[in-house]
Formats: structure tokens, sequence, C-alpha cells
């Protein structure tokens, strides 16, 4: 059986995810999340990217807003705001239930990625999620503003503030999730999805051991570029490599991961790149409006690793 | 000034409690609430009794339910259930958010009475609601099906197992709430509303010094019977009794409550009993079905310990 692996962060980098969940067998696919974002909040543990890739995966996204579960009421939070507590960070009704499911079972003593099993099954989701860690490694914007979490920064102060340095709090002592180096080490390809290189891959790439696995494993190594046409497809990540002094082209995203990948995938728009990096290139439509889409650089991403094309 | 001290657990108790706020200015009056009933649950402090008086005198209780508040929604809830979690015990989205503030707030290193005062403040209520302790006390029922929690006994298991005895687990070590002890000491009156004596009253004397302030105190004490016509009004008391070999009678309450009362209020149901009992007794409607009810009840009971009627 072939195996594929997939780091993401939140909604760029599920796109690809669930185009790949739609071409490859459940058992095939194994979906490797950033958990820097995760938070304490309310006394709840939020976990912004798995939940943003379990809400896709079932369906159950809100398209609307691009955060959140669909069907969603509020009558929680505008309580809460009327009780004088914090509403910057949204929680829906229904989305409540998960963080309190989620920190129940922490709290009764499950590792996170015991948990996350729980919740994507009980959501009928099939391949397999995996927390990067079970140990928390908590992404920290040092800005102009100072010393933000990862939250504070992005969803309460919009990332305005300008971003001088990202650290990866705890990750010096972080153990990779169980089984994580393994799999790295053992499948067919690891596709790196169109996430922030610097916010959402990064801290999965700074828990000990996961950049050397992915330097030794024979597997090939392919990222999707999540710059196109000189800025991002979504969120802030143009912004903050214009703050880190880099060109907000695709190629730095290249030399960002560096001697870590085998291929790099390059928007159509970026075409004239090609061939023009120190790594292979490989030119397809990346910006995923529909459904097709995500299949589709699903199904171009797989055949450039080397899987042959499913029987149509 | 006059200062007026009412002892309450839950929805019997609160609706002479919002009799007395309607009657008396709010300074005049703290409401004493026992905490017996509180519990953890899914990582949320949740305090039932306070909780059933903070939405009964800010007008917000479920009028229809008996419990909670009124408009409510329970797409958290319904969510949670989807989730495999715990189901039992029905949070509504409105309610949600106050056990989330009251939890916040406690895990910061508030107490239990400032969080209290802050969270009755936000809803309108000025008269000061003071939990017993700001220790844990439980509330254990032992019963023919073993060790229960108060709120396994009251809810999930709908008050069916039988009741062989009443504990009142970490009362030997709680503290008073501050001011308590001085307040029945120094207060006008203290009313014992017509809550469960075994389960709602029983925990707040439990409260070491609590019940020796109300012996020494110069202040009259006047309970008003939970058990009318040989019945209870509200909830499992009768049951209870029964099962503790107690007749059901508004009798046995004074006898339970013994030297600690100066004057037990009967209702017109139990006139009978009236001069036949070791304290001294006032036959009253107690039984409060309108707020007329309620504000009518108060005054018979301020009148009875020497608070003169206000000018109409």
């Amino acid at each position: 059986m072939s195996h594929y692996l997939a780091l993401t962060g939140g909604v760029g980098g599920a796109k690809l995810a669930l185009g790949l969940t739609r071409v490859l067998p459940p058992e095939e696919l194994t979906l490797v999340v950033n958990t820097g974002d995760d938070f304490e909040h309310l006394g709840l543990h939020i976990a912004p990217d798995i939940d943003t890739l379990t809400y896709t995966l079932s369906g159950l996204a809100n398209a609307e807003l691009g955060w959140g579960r669909g069907d969603e009421s509020w009558n929680c939070l505008d309580t809460l705001g009327q009780l004088g507590g914090e509403t910057w960070f949204q929680l829906g009704d229904r989305d409540l239930a998960l963080h309190l499911r989620r920190t129940a079972l922490l709290r009764a003593g499950h590792t996170l990625t015991e948990v996350t099993a729980v919740l994507s099954q009980q959501l009928g989701i099939e391949p397999r999620i995996l927390p990067m860690s079970d140990d928390p490694v908590r992404t920290i914007v040092h800005s102009n503003q100072g010393r933000l979490s990862f939250q504070h920064y992005f969803v309460r102060e919009q990332c305005k503030p300008r971003v001088e340095q990202i650290e990866f709090e705890g990750a010096a002592t972080a153990r990779p999730a169980p089984g994580l180096l393994e799999a790295i080490a053992s499948c067919d390809a690891i596709i790196i999805c169109p996430s922030n290189p610097f916010l959402s891959v990064d801290p999965v790439l700074s828990v000990p051991g996961v950049r050397q696995a992915l330097l030794d494993t024979p597997a090939p190594v392919v990222a999707v570029s999540p710059i196109v046409g000189g800025t991002a497809v979504k969120g802030p990540t143009a912004k903050i490599m214009h703050e880190l002094n880099l060109a907000t082209m695709a190629d730095e995203i290249a030399n960002h991961y560096g001697e870590l990948i085998d291929l790099f995938v390059l928007d159509e728009l970026d075409k004239f790149l090609d061939g023009q990096l120190p790594v292979q290139t490989l030119v397809a439509q990346t910006v995923m409006r529909t459904l097709e889409d995500r299949e589709q650089l699903a199904r171009v991403v797989l055949a450039a690793v080397g899987r042959p094309p499913d029987p149509q």
C-alpha cells in the first residue's frame, strides 16, 4: 500500500488536503497539522488548524466566513460579551462543543493525537489527522508591538503589528507525535501544502527530528507555493515576507524550504520561474477556487511524485 | 440601616428571595446561597443554586423549564452529543456563557464571592449574593446505588436512588464566605427560605461557624416551611424525608432546625399545627404562585421579625 503525508496549516493548506482526501483512499493518507496556533482561551484548548482541517474535511466548514462551522449561532458569545467576557476570538455555539469535548478529553489524560483521532472519527473523517506534537509548541510573534501569542497577533490584532521575529516556544523539548518520524521515513511522498511557510509549516519543522527526517527520507518532498504572482493566495504571508525583508515571490518560498524539498510547484502565473530555481519545479494551476481545482491539484502533485493515475 | 440575611438554595428558596428583593431596598438584603450543589462539568465550574437565584433575580429565568435561562438555544449541547460528549446536564448556549465566564475568573484567581459579585452586577442584580463559602463543599448522596455527587443524584439519576445518608464533603475545613459570620451576628433577622432543608440549607449550616453564629446572634431566625399539607411544594424533599424515616409533615422541618430557629412559618394548609410546636409558629400563605405571592410572603416574614411596613 502506498502512503502519503501532507503537512498543513489552516485554510490554504486544508484546500489541498481536501483534494488529497478525494483522490486517495483514506488509508493511504496522513495529514500532519500545525499546532503552533493552539491556545488556551476561556479555559478551552483551541486548535485552530486542526479545527479548520476537521471542519473542511467533514463538510462542516463555514464557506462564507472562511473559519468555524457553517450553520452556526452566536448566542453564547453574545451573552459572554454582556457578562464582560472576551469576545475577540469568535466561538460559535456549535464550534464551542468541539472545544469543550477536546478539553474534557485532554483533561481526562488523553493525548492530543488520541483526542484528534476520536473527534475526527465522530465527524466521519477517514484519513488520519496527526497533530505535529502532543507537547505544547506555541508560535510567538515578536513585533513592533512586543511579544504576541499567535492568536493575539492573528485574530485580535488582525496581523497589523510588524513582524520582527517568529519564535516557536516549547519546540526545543517537544516530541514529534507518535509515528510521525517513522511515517516520514517510510512514506511514498511528503507534500507540503500551500500554507504559510513561516507561521504554519515552520512550526511543524521546528519539532525536533522532523527536519532531519525530511532530509533523510528517501521519499520525495514536494512543496506547493502559497505565493502566486507576487502575492499570497490567502492570509498574511506576503505582508510577513515583506516585514522579514524577503521579496514576495514564489522563489523565496523555494529558497526558504531549501534542501528540504525535491520539487516545488509553481502556479501558472509564475511560469517564468520554471527551471530558474535551484530545485526542480513544476507548473500547475495552484489557485483552488472549486472542489475540482482541489482534486486536480492533488492529482498533479501525486502524479509528480510517481503515483500512477487512478483508472477513470 | 436595617439588614436582613436570607439563606437559600435553588428554585423554592429563590421565589421568596425574589419577593424579598422587591420589598427591601437592595442595600438591606444579603442572600446567602448553598454551593454544595456546585460541580465541575466539562471543565466548567457550575453553581446551580447561585445560577437559579441569579437568573430569577435578573428576570432571565426560564419559567417553562424551571431551570436555566429563558430565550435559550441548545446548539452547543446538540453538537456535544454528536461528538460523544455528556449531555445529561443540560447547558443552553446562553447559560454556557455564564459558566465559561465564572470559570475563567476563578482560574484567574478570583474567589467565588468576588466572581458572584461581578456576574450579578453584570446582570443588574443589586442585593448582595454571597456564596456560603469560597472553599469547595460538595453534597454527596449515599444511596442504594452507592455514593453519588449531588448533580448525578439530582439530574442524571432524577432523584430515583433511595437516600441513606447525606454528606457535605469538604465542610470540615471550609471557611465561611468573607463577612458571613459578621453579617449573621449583626443583622436584624435571618430568614431561612423554603428550600430543601437536607440538601440546600444543611450544606450552609455545615460550614464551620455558621450554626454557632445562628445560635449566638441576637437577631431572630425565621424559617419558612418547604413542606405544605404533607408534601413538598417543589423537588424531592418529601421523598428524601420518607427515605430518612421522617414523617413528611411541616413539624418535622421545625424539629430538624430545632433550637436554631425562633419562628417557623407554616402554610395555611398546616394551620392545625399552629401553636403545637416547640417553636413559635406563624401561619401564612407560603405557596408562591404569582409575583404578588412572593412579595406578600416576604412582607409577612419581615413584619414577623419586626420590620415596620413600608408606607404604601
